[in-house]
């Protein structure tokens, strides 16, 4: 029996994007400052809980507009016009959709050592990019940030749940014990990985969408998972799993 | 030689999506109109062109807000700001969000004919479906269509140009001119496939958005394209440029 079986042993690493490879939470929390600092005009901050009933329309609206900035405004608009009583001005409204273009605009910023981090796990593995979001501006984000010539595959799709990862793994003809998934997001990159069999290294980031940490690692997590703190300690933290999962396969 | 080189002769055969399989732009102008009712309350409806106005800010955000229902309702937002000079009601800001909504939830209607024409072309060709939009609404769309199951591949992309057409050709394995597409936008589905050397099926639909129809068709255009005006011509066209493309093989 070979020490590394196909089968079990790593030998595809998927990268998140957001969060992961370049900036994003930030720009969307300033955005959500901004949207606070509008309503501010209309309501008391202190007794309107803003930013609550936004995320509560938001996760209303997701199943509707997907994730994104696009839908992020939507949403911001129609929470809007209900926290104000449909007192809002269209200018103000106005203003909301200038939001979304600074989002939708600002630059590509990559994360302090994330090019050498993504380097050194592509010097032994197949690489991908599995990220979700609006097809449209992910697009333009992986073109902006140069990181695209290390990728196998760029996949930018609508959901990371276990039945989008089971396709992909059916797709690039990986078995899930032979993937490691990395990303800042327990819900979207490491429990559906984990739940289907896969590994995992967390990386978190300093702010995080509520939505995303919604979630619950299986008891056994510590076993298939790594958690590191900043881009430096990815590649070890892969190549850590990836004895462990080749041990998995001796008999 | 052989009568149908693998190069030349036709072996795949794309399919685009909305006004092609199902029902799609009727339901943009639907919205347009009621767009237009709702300025109607602000503005002199036969001195505003406001459709004219909300199309010249929609073409200014496509390189922002790409295709699709969400990007069109940002666009209209914007518009009304504009056209009414600010004047426009939160309320009725509001009922343009819900013009997306109802957009978003319609049910799929696949134009008359459509399931027996895609099973025709299937049985004799491999079959992929290559669409732009929102990556969430259109996957919906194919879901709740009932079609999936035809197609080998489902490409969704944010833009049908020749590079887009070439990435695909190279992932599928398959030369320009081994590869005929199927829709209803001279822009988007036939001039690029044709500029690559590839093969087209025109089938107009009675209402075409219309930043589709900015398009040239080379000179040449007739020798490598056939335009049909229902479904059921459909496989017939296909089969017709398949055997023109096998004989362009011989020496």
């Amino acid at each position: 029996m070979p020490e590394h079986p196909d089968d079990t042993a790593i030998r595809l690493v998927g990268f998140d994007a957001d969060d992961t490879l370049w900036r994003s939470q930030d720009y969307y929390d300033e955005a959500q400052r901004a949207f606070e600092r509008i309503l501010g005009a209309y309501v008391d901050l202190h007794d309107a809980h803003v930013l609550e009933r936004l995320y509560t329309v938001e996760k209303r609206n997701i199943a509707l507009f997907g994730y994104g900035v696009k839908g992020m405004v939507l949403s911001m608009i129609e929470a809007a016009v209900e926290i104000t009583g449909e007192r809002i001005k269209a200018s103000d409204l106005h203003r909301i959709v200038g939001l979304g273009k600074t989002l939708l605009t600002h630059p590509v910023e990559l994360l302090p050592g994330i090019v050498e981090a993504v380097e050194a796990v592509a010097s032994r593995f197949d690489v991908v990019l599995i990220t979700k979001g609006d097809l449209f501006h992910q697009e333009a984000k992986v073109r902006e940030s140069g990181l695209a010539r290390h990728f196998r595959r760029i996949e930018i799709v609508s959901e990371k749940d276990p039945q989008t990862y089971a396709r992909l793994f059916d797709e690039f003809g990986v078995a899930p014990g032979g993937f490691a998934m990395v990303g800042n997001s327990l819900r979207s990159d490491i429990v559906p990985v984990l739940a289907l069999g896969g590994w995992g290294v967390y990386m978190p980031y300093h702010s995080t969408w509520a939505y995303e940490t919604e979630a619950e690692l299986p008891a056994d997590a510590h076993a298939r998972m790594r958690r590191v703190d900043a881009p430096s300690g990815l590649a070890a933290a892969v190549q850590e799993l990836a004895a462990v999962s080749g041990r998995c396969g001796l008999a």
